[in-house]
């Protein structure tokens, strides 16, 4: 039997701790002393108690190449909003179509389409501001700050999850099923693109050697394409009322899955093989990787 | 009668060279040997004959202050595609619903409106992909880079432009007509910030002195709201042929304009006004800020 070696590490308490500064810090980047139906739209969004995953695995990467990971809180939370502005335009009727986003009516249920739209574009610029910040430059070089925001746009654009968006909403009014290795890069560029330069971006603030961000790299592909299987597992076999979204919804679009392409049974030993080949990578780092080693565990153990 | 410090500049020349370089720089940008559906979105949007004025502002802000415009180019073409962004979400059925825009289908008709969500996002992206590039570096110290990158997304984001948006959906549906002191704060952030932001990012990259930046700052408060009060105007008595769009719209919809709020007459006046502030804050620029001179010149006598 394989002793892991994330077992002596408390990932619940980590988890914890660290979404307690994480939230901290969003609602200070939210705050206003006069909110407006914008910012009341973009609170709603972001501080609706997600997992958080794009942020600590950005705090995580620091921590990994030995780096202080207060330092790279701002990249943390810019990742956050990028994501949450994803979350908000997918959902959108003229795209995923969903009311139901962590339990609650999606923001344009909340607030109404054109509020939504608005608040997703402010969610994504607001990112670049966080991220072209004087507080965030005080405490990390003017190169790698640039370097960080070239990282982060291109893995968020037209190269990255837009484009892996796109292919998805492409696949679903196909009536032609998708090849697993089409569904791979679909979901390499969808989740997986923002995942890598979260785990990346925190190694690049934590002044990372070229040897430790490939292996980062490496690592954060596997768990990004573990996550989506398991995604699409959960969806499969999830307890709705833990998630706070329905589940089986996938199979009533039609949409292709790795359970609706290689089965259930299948899709779980590959998310298996993914996460301890993401371990793997981790093999010349010390214990400050333990976190990215249990969170890696997470994935495909989590719940919702 | 005032001597126009502009008559010996030809403007239209001018302004058909900076388009055609500015063109040319976009399509690079845009460039893809095999292109996806987002990227011809993204270049059907762009590449559509705009008048170019943020990236022309942006380039004369930086001759006006002796720099190279030549290394203010990708911040002209960021700002292009941020303004196209912004139009492409505006024209969605949620908040304009216009079907035609620059004498061609808006994106979502050419497309769809999945397809035109996503290519506005991959377009905000892209502009910040654009301004953390290695070759912009290469150009420009990365701490002005930085400064940059925070003007513009302020400027664009919930303190902005967005803001300027969501204002303007709210009135529209509100039965209340709209002081003009609100109006005028409306246009202020909906088209005014992004033009200011224009023109003094264009100075940071000329190296511009603080006094140099302060006086810029207030040409392009005045020539932004001088340029939304035109636009109003010309939605009056413009000439739809010229225009490629419909006039009368903003009646149609009840809309709060210059024109319906104090009058044709008065907006005409309201509009010369301004420009000549616009100039007059200018005044301690020599010959190199003729670009700028007659472009306020010309906004308020633009047909389109």
């Amino acid at each position: 039997m394989r002793i892991l070696p994330t077992k002596m590490f408390d990932l619940k308490e980590y988890l914890n701790k660290q979404r307690r500064m994480i939230d901290a810090a969003l609602d200070r980047f939210l705050e206003s002393a006069s909110p407006t139906r914008i910012i009341e739209a973009m609170r709603y969004a972001v501080m609706s108690g997600g997992k958080r995953l794009r942020p600590v695995l950005c705090l995580a990467g620091c921590e990994a190449v030995g780096g202080d990971p207060n330092r790279a809180m701002p990249v943390a939370c810019a990742l956050e909003m990028i994501h949450t502005y994803s979350l908000i335009h997918d959902d959108l009727p003229a795209m995923d179509d969903d009311n139901l986003r962590r339990g609650r009516p999606t923001c344009h249920i909340a607030f109404d389409e054109a509020t939504a739209i608005l608040a997703g574009d402010a969610l994504l610029t607001l990112a670049f501001t966080v991220l072209s910040s004087r507080s965030f430059r005080a405490d990390v070089p003017t190169g790698d700050c640039l370097e960080i925001i070239s990282m982060i746009s291109s893995s968020a654009g037209y190269q990255g999850m837009v484009e892996g968006q796109m292919r998805d909403m492409l696949a679903e009014r196909s009536a032609e099923p998708l090849p697993v290795a089409d569904l791979e890069i679909l979901h390499s560029l969808k989740t997986g693109a923002l995942i890598q330069a979260s785990v990346c971006s925190g190694a690049w603030v934590g002044q990372g050697s070229p040897d430790a961000v490939a292996s980062l790299k490496i690592y954060s592909q596997k768990i990004g394409l573990a996550f989506q299987v398991a995604d699409d597992i959960l969806n499969v076999e999830g307890d709705p009322a833990i998630m706070g979204k329905q589940v089986g919804t996938d199979r009533d679009r039609s949409k292709m899955t790795y359970p609706s392409l290689i089965g259930l049974a299948e899709s779980k030993a590959v998310a298996s093989r993914l996460i301890s080949e993401a371990i793997a990578a981790l093999e010349s780092f010390d214990h400050r990787a333990d976190p990215l080693r249990a969170i890696a565990e997470y994935i495909i153990h989590r719940k919702r």
